[in-house]
């Protein structure tokens, strides 16, 4: 097991690492108070809920199964997980442990940031991309029709739990989702990860455990330290959503159910890397050697057909980093550096759109 | 006009308090961005929103008209100002203004607390209890059905602006709702006050306007000291909830629709005060004065018709003050003095239920 800490002064709080922790770790000893709800969704139930429930037979114990999907996160379900919970007579002491994947982290968390007005909770993420990103940083939320994770609050969990064992059951579309995010911090800020990932691309499409492994330490080493850094999204943490801005406007248009957040954003850093590219601040070596390699993992790299440029423009003009009415944009001054701002030629993000869009 | 600070670091905010501040406090200073929405209700918008509008012609000002009543205090309403928000394109920069009671203060405050994971807002309160008790300190929430502010989030306004003039249009029922809270703090942290209120009853009555500014301006003062010193309730903010066990016990069995908070909270402090003379801790003659000056406003002494100890059991076991099953009730030692404590005798309790029930 490696352990990484989260520094968030009274709300910091380790994230561990490794084979089979969903069977080894005490999870019980995490628990302050003698409640605990297991909220799930109904494909990973079958697979791992009965592994988490023992650990807490010293105290009661209630499980939710919710239906599966970003479809689902909504308000909606949201008030399912409320209704559980005081059904089930469940105080401010309670522990909400959130087995899932990005969907359900995030759901989980913004019911225990709002129940009660607060109560604890503990991410068990069961897909790569809740492992790497969603499950670190304390960003909860559910979707509003009009705008991806409108709905939310920064809510820190009392501790991640990672059983790299999981990923074995992943359909592949999942794992290729998540590492698309694995490739962002490379982007963003750390370049000898980037190469190291280029390096190692075999064996992580062949899922060897080890570089699998070793991919989801470097990228929660990553995201950690921005968190720590910026926990409420003053100024870096908007790095992490490079290739979000496009991502969400595609996940939106698309009514949160054709695409997994990953496709999106996998899609959406390609444009934003097409978009600096034209700006002139990075070589267009880099897109296509990133395009190379999100084809390899066979995620999208392409606009949804239908999409127009005003459209995105549209959807675009309601995601969370736009400010007096200037919508920033996340993209690269050089491999590894990349800058939040709304300084740019809104020409060069014309073209973009429409090179994707094919218009 | 007098001004009071909640002291809570970065999240200080002033509260303001002087005749007429509706039309002469410089509000737009207050707005960082350049989008304002006003949410208020029914029975609000046409005594005061053309009032308020005028000070933000400067920026995109919206405004939403909300149902009144407590009754209305739910997920499904707070959707609806997610919904007005997303459809006027409201950024993280904008600010919510909550001109209301209690209920709108709450239910706002919540919405600022969650939209984009949270924006300023500013409490405009125009009751007497939202102006000496639920403006101030930050808790925000909406109802569950099975249970009062079960929903929420502590999320600070950025100013307290409280108009005394608008009191000449509440209703009497409402003034007398706040005035439960006025007493309130004399009972549990504030004698002088007690007594001050206690000599000052028949100018109060009358709607003296220099002596309701008093009372306002000492109650703002006891709960900013309750807050600074506590935020989020991990220890003494909770004996600010004297009456309220009982009293959100009543709200729910009544469906949040026939009693005012108020109205519950007068009731629910009169039966804490009764379980303390039983208990030994104060004396008979507390609790005959305050039942008379209840009575003098009007306010009830005595539970809903129907309600039974057993009722109040099983709502009162769902309130947050629960620890690992153990309901703890702030009682009070004696005037100017109270506890929250699970360390009483349960035969006092019953007795007092079985008092007010007539059972």
């Amino acid at each position: 097991m490696r352990t990484l800490q989260v520094a968030l002064a009274e709300r910091s709080y380790p994230i561990h690492i490794g084979a089979g922790l969903l069977d080894t770790f005490p999870l019980a000893e995490q628990v302050r108070g003698n409640q605990v709800m297991i909220v799930t969704n109904e494909t990973i139930a079958p697979l791992y809920l009965e592994r988490l429930t023992p650990h807490f037979s010293g105290c009661q114990c209630d499980t939710l199964v919710l239906p599966d999907g970003e479809a689902f996160k909504t308000l909606e379900t949201l008030e399912s997980i409320f209704d559980a919970l005081m059904a089930k007579r469940h105080s401010r002491t309670t522990t909400l442990v959130a087995l899932g994947g990005g969907v359900i982290g995030d759901m989980v968390g913004f019911a225990a940031a709002c129940y009660q007005r607060g109560v604890d909770f503990i991410q068990v993420p069961t897909t790569l991309l809740a492992q790497v990103d969603s499950s670190v940083g304390g960003k909860t939320a559910v979707n509003h029709p009009r705008g991806k994770n409108m709905i939310g609050a920064f809510h820190q969990p009392r501790l991640v739990l990672i059983d790299t064992d999981v990923l074995a059951s992943l359909p592949q579309r999942e794992l290729a989702a998540g590492y698309a995010e694995v490739i962002k911090y490379g982007l963003i800020r750390d370049p000898d990860f980037y190469h190291w990932l280029e390096t190692n691309n075999e064996r992580l499409l062949s899922r060897d455990t080890e570089a699998l492994s070793e991919a989801i330490y470097r990228s929660c080493d990553n995201k950690a330290q921005v968190v720590a850094d910026d926990e409420t999204e003053q100024g870096n943490r908007a790095l992490l959503n490079l290739g979000h801005t496009f991502g969400h406007a595609i996940e939106t248009a698309t009514g949160y159910s054709k695409w997994l957040h990953g496709e999106a954003v996998a899609v959406g850093m390609l444009m934003a890397v097409n978009m600096s590219v034209r700006l002139g601040w990075v070589d267009a070596g880099l897109e296509a050697g990133l395009a190379d390699v999100l084809a390899q993992w066979q995620l999208p790299v392409a606009t949804p057909a239908g999409m127009t440029p005003d459209q995105f423009m549209d959807l675009m003009s309601l995601d969370k980093k736009v400010q007096n009415g200037q919508l920033r944009l996340v993209l690269l001054r050089q491999l590894g550096e990349a800058v939040v701002t709304a300084d740019y030629d809104a020409g060069a993000l014309r073209q973009t759109l429409e090179a994707f869009c094919g218009t």
